[in-house]
């Protein structure tokens, strides 16, 4: 199959376009490079040290015999570029990351909202217009996440859809499907809420395909294909924006920081492994919805854990402490949570279960480069409204 | 009341900010006038004289005594300079028309589609944004529309909100508030299903005030203001990608062209008077949600109708032919609508019912200035689909 990977230099991106890659698939990365800028911007480095895009590509050539095209460009603002390659290399499917993917990063500040809003409605909007100019039949096999949703209602969440009732125009009650409701929790998580929107006018008008992966929050770093080679090593993000919370506990215990837990440690999150990932992306990739069916959507996530409970699992596992911090988010402290999650394991997928052995292996990775952790970088400076205030239980903790 | 109108140089804008002042209110109107540009574009004219904005505020100023205040920037890129703004002027409240209103001229190209969405998302998302960073409790009232919710499942459309049952983590079934499903039907109606998102979010996030008035499609193109000096004289658009669909049959039965019918006519959709337009707005303003409620949705509009139905009455006023044309559109051949619209009449609403002394004045309006019509612009040239070809139903018509 002919790939398209948009955001192929991230976190997810790149070990997915290598994962690929190695079964055979012919692949195009398409990157602006914005997620290294972001580091610098933020004074912080991938705790792993990655090598430049180049590097990876030609590492990637000499490990797998396979060559891996890249372009450098913007998805959300190069919209010429995008029809220019559709044209050239014809792709079956394309795989869309590229977005800003860092709840805390899209609350920094007005500019930080800004950003993320354009770059991701415009990124989004861009892939499905120059599909439909294409008048190529290309599957658009989409990152979203489980936080659409939202964690207000302890809810039980199905894959996608809802069967409701409505009044018709006679006064009849009527069942009708509709998109799961949405109730995002960051301006990150509303532009994935527009991106479900923008999917579901795209197909219903223009019958473009569309699987839309709804992603819980990933843990791990390395995948097979990454472990293949020092030069092939995935990103691992520990500070306070992209960091996310396993993998920054695991971190904390490696360098002997205090496993920093926001508010009590209630809220219920889905979990995944970054090898589960690629596996799923493959998979949606080889189950496309049939020409004229609706967005297929799939819960990807393997198993739910209330945040606290993974402090105390990585705090018996490595003898790290725990400190509990005020939360900046504007969230409930506490919710439950039921996903649904079948479609992707009767499709194949072998779900990776949060293990002893799999969880002190990034623990060691983390020890291995934690003369590179900067700890000024490690808590979250990001508030969801100028009335949190994090000094108060910074004080209370010390 | 000091009040920012963003995009007041428009069709509703205009007459809006005319009314307001007129009611004592202080008025700023913000406009890049890029609707102007727009029929430059398009090499068409507004049927009516419309003068120019300057022109405009010296004439209100001669008439009625009052200053409406007036800058020239883009709303949805020029950030600082709504910050500057609301510091500066310390609006109590905006009117937000700054959008790109237009289903078929979003539909023209992938060009027109891109436009639509990143000057209309970002827009929204500015004004929202500033209202945060400005500290202060501005009430946003923005024009939406009733399109939001599409015309396909022949619903009864409540105003804004559904009760539904979910399933809880737990297993029981509880009971949940959700925005009424959205169902787009063009990249204009898309992009204000992302608006109603991102006030959902600002609305629990940050607790803006807003009232989204989910307008029906507006006839009529004076208000007492507009009538009481030609130089205020209100837009009129007649042409396939800004004319709506009365206002339309009007001009065309004052010019002798045959009334253009797309499709059977079987479409219903709901109407307004632009008198009430800028009335309602009045309510809307004047009755904000209490801080920390949520989003207020009124269905802005007056009663329903069958297109083929509305060019009936316009053919046996006027004597004019019927036409019917190829639907652009990809919509259902007709549907029913049941809208309530009780909350502006229970504000004060009293509605201006479509009836013929009305009809005719606008009749009367567009003869007066039927010299200014350009026949060539009257045919609606863009399709919502490849596949949807104009050229059949044209020829079966002659």
């Amino acid at each position: 199959m002919k790939i398209v990977v948009f955001g192929g230099d991230g976190f997810c991106g790149w070990p997915t376009a290598l994962h690929l890659s190695a079964q055979g698939h012919e692949i195009v990365i398409v990157d602006n490079l914005v997620r290294r800028c972001a580091d610098i911007e933020l004074e912080v480095s991938s705790l792993t040290p990655i090598s430049p895009i180049s590097t990876r590509l030609e590492a990637w050539k000499e490990v797998s015999g396979r060559t891996i095209g890249f372009l450098n460009f913007d998805v959300a603002k190069e919209f010429d570029r995008i029809t220019a390659l559709f044209a050239d290399f014809q792709p079956d499917a394309i795989v869309h990351f590229a977005e800003q993917r860092a709840a805390p990063y899209s609350m920094k500040s007005e500019r930080h909202k800004r950003y993320t809003v354009s770059n991701n409605v415009e990124a989004t909007h861009n892939v499905l217009c120059a599909i439909v100019e294409s008048g190529r039949d290309i599957h658009v096999v989409h990152l979203g996440t489980m936080g659409v949703y939202g964690y207000g209602g302890g809810a039980a969440i199905p894959e996608g859809y809802l069967n409701i009732e409505v009044m018709s125009a006679e006064g009849r009650r009527v069942s009708r499907e509709i998109l799961y409701p949405a109730d995002p929790g960051s301006v990150y998580h509303m532009t994935k809420t527009l991106d479900q929107l923008i999917f579901y006018y795209y197909n219903k008008n223009d019958r473009v395909r569309v699987t839309d992966l709804h992603q819980g929050v990933v843990w791990g770093t390395n995948t097979k294909e990454t472990n293949s080679d020092p030069r092939l090593i995935n990103r691992f993000d520990y500070d306070g924006d992209y960091g996310t919370v396993l993998n920054r506990f695991l971190m904390q215990a490696a360098v002997g920081y205090p496993l920093t837990v926001h508010g009590k440690g209630g809220q219920t999150r889905a979990f995944i492994h970054i090898q589960d990932t690629v596996r799923c992306v493959e998979l949606a990739l080889l189950n496309p919805p049939k020409r004229g069916a609706r967005v297929q959507i799939f819960n990807q996530m393997t198993e739910t854990h209330r945040v606290g409970e993974l402090a105390n699992i990585v705090s018996k596992l490595t003898g790290a402490k725990i400190q509990n911090l005020p939360n900046p988010r504007n969230e409930a402290p506490e919710n439950d949570l039921i996903v649904e999650a079948k479609s992707l394991v009767e499709l194949g997928l072998k779900p990776t279960r949060l293990e002893s052995g799999l969880l002190r292996e990034v623990v060691e990775v983390a020890e291995r480069y934690a003369d590179r952790c900067d700890r000024r970088r490690i808590p979250c400076t990001s508030v969801w409204r100028q009335d949190i205030d994090l000094s108060v239980g910074a004080k209370g903790g010390e």
